[in-house]
């Protein structure tokens, strides 16, 4: 099963793609889809809809993980972390792809053991998980551990059912 | 040249068609892209795309005019409004559409003649500048207001040019 998991931005979008076979996870590629702060928005989100479609095409996911925003205390970054992160969600869903949703917290919870864990120990913990992964630094690591804490949830789906 | 205005939210966006020939505009039709509430948000936001791209490709605008969302208190309320307006806006601009933004307050001093009118003075005022055009509720007579005002300022650009 080849999952992707995405860390939405405006200005940068994580992305990280593995496949789970049972127990086991294997990197397949990670990076970043940027936009130009010059730029008008609509031309943003459109640099961000094309990054990710053309990500998506090359590998064929399917399915998608998005980390639930971290609220923030401003409203105009609550805003444009919005804006971004519907395009990826489109995105996904448009490819057809099932979309999940994950909670930063239970997200590190689920890759590092604990809710308060920082973006290093995340991508330690990343880089330990899919060995031979070389990260392209820390949005693609939040993407990657989203994409593994999906895959943890799908193994244990099945567990369940 | 046929405008399309629209005011986007995560369960109505409104949108309006006119047309604008020199001084005097017209108006085409108007109505509203819905999603539904227990719908997961990516399945709600490819409704918002598709609605969209269909009213698009029907009326075939050359210009898109969108109300700048008021930052609501509420950083939930706003995360959600973000994330329905970067879609609003990424259908537009996938259609080839130049996007051009407008606050609220700029919007209702361009049509009523104040920034803090109220919702029933703009619809009032959009029903008397587009003469025979009947408005579908509150969100398409924002839309309507928006592409009119996007109209003022074009045939400004024009006259400054």
């Amino acid at each position: 099963m080849i999952l992707i998991g995405l860390d939405p931005g405006l200005q940068t979008t994580g992305w990280g793609i593995i496949v789970a076979e049972g127990n086991r996870l294997r990197h397949v590629a990670n990076g970043r889809v940027t936009s130009r702060t010059a730029d008008p928005l609509a031309l943003r989100l459109v640099a961000i809809h094309d990054g990710l479609a053309s990500v998506i095409a090359r590998h064929a996911p399917v399915s998608a993980a998005v980390e639930e925003t971290f609220v923030n205390t401003n409203p105009q970054s609550t805003l444009k972390l919005g804006q971004a992160r519907g395009v990826v969600m489109l995105v996904a869903a448009l490819a057809g792809l099932e979309v999940a949703e994950y909670a930063t917290r239970f997200v590190k919870k689920a890759i590092v053991g604990t809710g308060s864990a920082d973006k290093a120990q995340v991508r330690a913990m990343v880089e330990r998980l899919l060995p031979g992964c070389v990260v392209d630094g820390e949005d693609s690591a939040d993407a990657l551990a989203v994409a593994i804490c999906h895959a943890h949830m799908a193994t244990h789906r099945r567990l369940v059912a």
